[in-house]
């Protein structure tokens, strides 16, 4: 993890531990590049984080200010790196966990922009909240760049695992959704009769050098989900 | 609209009438403040809000570079400030137009957090992309913050309309979302059968102050609303 993304989860820790309110004022950025220890640059870079996630917003000449942060049972879904999901009270829970080494099919490649013959990891997971499966998760890795992934490395958070063995850090993301009929195997996954509607989204993240690391499509169960951005 | 946000459209405009690709570079900052005849400030800003609305990244000690930009029939879910549909060449119509200074009921007044008792008005709008209809979108503007509109401002940007004339500038906003089954009006509307599913979105937009004055509910056709972020 980087500096600054070190510093946006101990100001949103902050937040959160002093329960702070939409509308409430943060410390200046003054006391802030005091209180870390950090150059302005680094929380100014914080504070940008934390602002793109939605959790606060700044006012020029005026000051910092909380936004108003959602109920847990919510699911953010502009953050992807996951560091947020230690502050909530909710159970979250990988299970059904599978990865296999296989080749990628022609729509995989296409996303990872590798050759059909590049090894890649296909992880399958479904999330649950507090014992509620809210998604289907099928993820690509491409093994070039991740050069090991097994069942309990993917039972926890895998992009905190290759931050921390490969360094490699998740830059961002192209995020691609729409509403459609799930397919059988979808449905009995999510204990969902047939036929039923979902939230489908395809999405390629990039490491913070631009280059792209995996590839996911999940689905999510219409009653157990409600995002938010 | 700020100056930095006009930097920021000058070079989303300068990135699609270039053609840049994914990878491609920008201009470095020194070049870009000459250009602009900006602070180095302001054309940070520009840079972070092109950098959140998901068209570049920025790469500590190498530069900003361009990112996949897709086909204008996706609906860029993260954006609401609207200047970026002035480039689509696809043809984006509101229909069936309707504006009423009314009561907020208890959820609307809830949302906007105004007294039940305060004047709004109820806009509904029916959006289309190349005459097909994506959207059935209601939404709820307070009256002493956004004084008067009317059927002509609403079948052109709104947003667009009150930033000029009462300076009023969208800051951000809390976007709640869900799949589930439309009513029987919202079907009509949609030209979809009865008991379909679409993605319904809760949203609640601020000034730059940190002030709510619009509270919509959109709900989408499934079919012909892709979305990405």
């Amino acid at each position: 993890m980087l500096k600054y993304q070190k510093i946006a989860e101990q100001l949103f820790s902050f937040i959160k531990s002093n329960n702070l309110k939409q509308g409430d004022c943060l410390p200046s950025l003054n006391k802030l590049i005091q209180q870390y220890g950090a150059s302005k640059t680094t929380v100014l870079k914080a504070l940008d984080q934390l602002e793109r996630d939605g959790f606060i917003y700044q006012v020029q000449g005026s000051g910092t200010f909380v936004r108003n942060i959602p109920d847990e049972h919510f699911i953010n879904f502009n953050v992807s790196h996951g560091w947020t999901n230690d502050f909530t009270k909710t159970k979250m829970e990988n299970s059904d966990v599978t990865v296999e080494k296989t080749l990628p099919t022609p729509l995989v490649a296409s996303r990872l922009q590798c050759a059909i013959d590049t090894p890649v990891y296909k992880v399958q997971r479904l999330k649950k909240q507090d014992d509620k499966i809210f998604c289907l998760e099928t993820s690509y890795y491409n093994a070039n760049v991740v050069p090991f992934l097994n069942e309990d490395i993917a039972k926890a958070s895998i992009f905190h695992h290759i931050s921390d063995v490969y360094q490699i850090n998740v830059g961002f993301s192209d995020k691609y959704f729409k509403v459609r009929r799930l397919t059988n195997f979808e449905s009995d996954k999510l204990n969902l009769p047939q036929d039923s509607f979902g939230l489908a989204v395809h999405e390629t993240f990039y490491t913070t050098a631009g280059d792209i690391f995996d590839f996911s499509e999940n689905v999510y169960h219409h009653e157990n989900a409600t995002f938010y951005i």
